[in-house]
């Protein structure tokens, strides 16, 4: 630990305090994720002879750094690095970065955007749909690492070709066949991530004006796609068997629209799905209107009740479907990887996107995750996740089904990551995100899944589980409840209180 | 070698021939680079037995492969891959690649296009702008990668930093003081490579119809980014000291240009460098007319004459320029690594474009190449490339002094990695082309570096030095002297024939 700060840099000829140059190096340190959650810091006699400071300086760092909610003391022990929620780093452990990523473009939230939510290490986080990073298997992934630079040498950092590495594209084709989705390696194009996937797509079919049709409430980081692109958004709200397809239909011929964004399997953050006929009818609406359709894998295969339903792009008879996954959910985030199965007549404008935007994505990455796959490593961690996942979705229902309280409402979706609950007719979901936080206990409020297009009753929290882990799922659901209960209470007597 | 053809799955159900199947197959790996240039394939006999197939299958694949370029055979020793130029796969061997890279949206040069130049193990690559993967510095990068690995674990991979890993930009901020350019953690943004800055810089400041001000010629990737965005492009042709700032201005107030690219310093393709004054005149008109400079800083710090220009940014007083810089020269095309410094009033935008492109870069390289910093690798490994390139520098001007032909100029630019002949008026550099491709040269034509507006004398070309060995600089050189005095004849004695 003392490692990281001997190469700490205290300028004492600068105006700036050293006690406030301490705290800003450290919080940087914390936000950036390189101290870790839970970790003690140094002792403040030690950190002061290392920097060469008076000991108060130290301890006037670690005071405002307390009073921040950056790190907390344990007395005769020391000082530990909370987990902090904060917009500026995200953090280290996987939790709370879903859900920032998500509320990156709400500025009507302050309470959320000003970093001052803390993680600790009692919270409970039912706001990240992404694994915990202790789930990441860093052993195996090291092991092909070490083989592929072994193996290929210089090739692993030469330039790539642009729709990516051909051994992974074929072992993709090959996974594809098992959900019955026909590709081959010249229309499968590696990308960067899902994220990168949308932004490829958009600026390969949308131009300033052009409409996209969206679900509402749907995943926030492509909206804010089609918007940079200077495009209109059509949202379309989903149901639980999918979207209303005359509505759906209303737009597309009004509107002219190019493109429609879909989540059909485990929506984000709905968790509804569209039914097979739903799914069927969109793809003769996307033909008849000359549309594209973006079908977004966010989790098609947590399916924990065998839904089994088909993919869009397996019915794909014309063409239309450009299918996007992503490894975030299943594998590790930060790896930055993901695909897309894209139609022949449209492979030319997206290899040109993908070259403008970042020429190709890492060989090294794309390289060893191939051999990941092809060690059979994948497939094991796959199983491995899903029944994680599978246990902390029943867990989730189990305790909804137990405690829900009075007015709340929720869709059991069979699959997925999230719950979408829905509060009664002008439930307070700030307050409860404010009050629940404090009682360590966060989700991820409806609200921030909308586009411009707010509905009128925004009463919606999106649970997640894929953070929880299982022995945490029981007790902090019935502490939600009994948070949403005093809520309740408390309108109701404001309700019932005579007007003088 | 045996163990790749090992998957190799040949399907005899299928109606395309085994031979063209296996064909493909090898095709693809070459093209990949997975079968890597001037290694041997398995034998005949040895291959047929594992992929249960007749000999004659696996000759008549190596036939055709043979036909087209793809391997080549060396009687009584067996078939070897050819080093291909290929626009399908990018080379192995870092040979072709950013030739390939500049072409890409290039279709009026079907002889480029098509595939059909063969790099062979003879050629002499003045095509390529980087480095050779025989100069990647693996083995200590491995070892970071590694001490990574054990010191993050799971860190590595989870979602991080939309700016980048802050002791990465900490250690970027430092680095940057060598050059006179002020930066903090704050200001710094990390890229997945230069391209990416362009992009995510168009997306923050660019909508449809806004002029950008490029210098003629220049790095195409920028003018595809610019056009993709919906920018129209106005060119202004670069001279020795820089862009003529009269012509520049006249622009800037007529079309109320947004935004200036430039490569100030050994510029791609020229080799040109802005005079320190135009440097100085050029930030004041951004300042006058309101526009942002992108300087894109290409391989300012290979100045073998010590010209010791001043960046930009250092003189950036009023906060107009956003500095770009990648490591692809120095180090490794295939990190897909680079950094900017952002202005402050626009750094939200730039964060926003920056996130809906990828979320962000990827942690593991960020973490193992900060390390890489720290541990001195990479001034180590700067210092050789340095080395290197400035031998070969001082080769390449050395050869073109002595054995230039009548008629042709160029200008020694001091630094950088490229030279920018003049071929007299009228040359047929797409004959050269041709020509000296087939002779085992290969450069770059002149005309690729062009946006729309094509100039009337389009006959230079540019010859890298950064992918041609030491010791072929010499007789490449001379042999492509060789060529071009043949073609001139041959056009003096078209010219000189008489008229019947």
């Amino acid at each position: 630990m003392l490692e990281i700060f001997r190469t700490m840099l205290l300028d004492k000829t600068l105006a700036a305090p050293l006690y406030l140059q301490l705290y800003e190096a450290v919080k940087n340190l914390i936000d950036e994720g390189t101290l870790v959650a839970h970790s003690r810091l140094p002792s403040i006699r030690g950190l002061a002879a290392l920097l060469n400071v008076n000991q108060i300086t130290v301890v006037s760092a670690f005071k405002r750094l307390e009073h921040e909610g950056y790190v907390y003391s344990k007395p005769g022990s020391g000082t530990y690095i909370s987990n902090t929620l904060s917009l500026k780093g995200m953090t280290d452990s996987g939790g709370g970065n879903i859900i920032l990523d998500e509320l990156y473009q709400q500025d009507d939230l302050p309470f959320l955007t000003s970093g001052q939510v803390t993680l600790n290490e009692n919270t409970i986080n039912f706001a990240s749909a992404t694994p915990t990073s202790d789930l990441f298997p860093i052993d195996n992934f090291k092991v092909v690492l070490n083989d592929i630079l072994d193996r290929d040498k210089g090739n692993a950092f030469s330039y790539q070709d642009i729709r990516g590495f051909l051994p992974l594209r074929e072992c993709i084709s090959q996974m594809m066949q098992k959900g019955n989705i026909k590709s081959n390696s010249e229309n499968i194009q590696i990308i960067s991530g899902a994220q990168q996937g949308i932004d490829i797509i958009s600026k390969a079919l949308l131009n300033q004006g052009d409409y996209v049709i969206t679900e509402s409430p749907t995943y926030t980081g492509a909206i804010a796609v089609f918007k940079s692109r200077g495009a209109e958004i059509c949202d379309v709200e989903i149901n639980k068997d999918g979207p209303d397809l005359n509505v759906l239909e209303y737009n597309l011929k009004k509107y002219n629209c190019k493109l429609i964004y879909t989540i059909p399997s485990f929506q984000n953050p709905t968790g509804h799905s569209y039914s097979n006929l739903k799914r069927r009818e969109l793809l003769k609406l996307a033909e008849r209107y000359n549309a594209y359709v973006i079908e977004d894998d966010y989790v098609s295969d947590l399916d924990f009740d065998n839904r089994g339903f088909v993919s869009l792009k397996s019915e794909d008879k014309s063409n239309r479907v450009i299918f996007i996954k992503s490894f975030s959910k299943i594998f590790m985030p930060g790896l930055r990887l993901g695909f897309m199965i894209v139609p022949s007549d449209i492979h030319g404008n997206i290899l040109e996107a993908k070259h403008t935007s970042d020429i190709s994505t890492s060989g090294l990455i794309q390289r060893a995750f191939d051999l990941y796959i092809r060690t059979g490593f994948w497939d094991k961690h796959f199983s491995f996740m899903y029944d994680i996942y599978r246990e902390r979705y029943f867990k989730t229902v189990e305790a909804l089904d137990s405690c829900i309280c009075d007015g709340v409402t929720y869709f059991k979706p069979g699959g997925g990551l999230n719950i979408w609950l829905d509060m009664p007719y002008g439930f307070p979901v700030g307050s409860l995100f404010k009050l629940s936080s404090s009682n360590d206990i966060v989700f991820a409020p409806g609200r921030i899944f909308y586009s411009n297009n707010l509905p009128q009753r925004l009463n919606n929290i999106r649970l997640s589980f894929a953070s929880a882990y299982t022995e945490q799922i029981r007790p902090g659901i019935e502490k939600l409840c009994s948070i949403i209960s005093s809520l309740q209470q408390r309108q109701d007597s404001h309700r019932n209180m005579p007007i003088l």
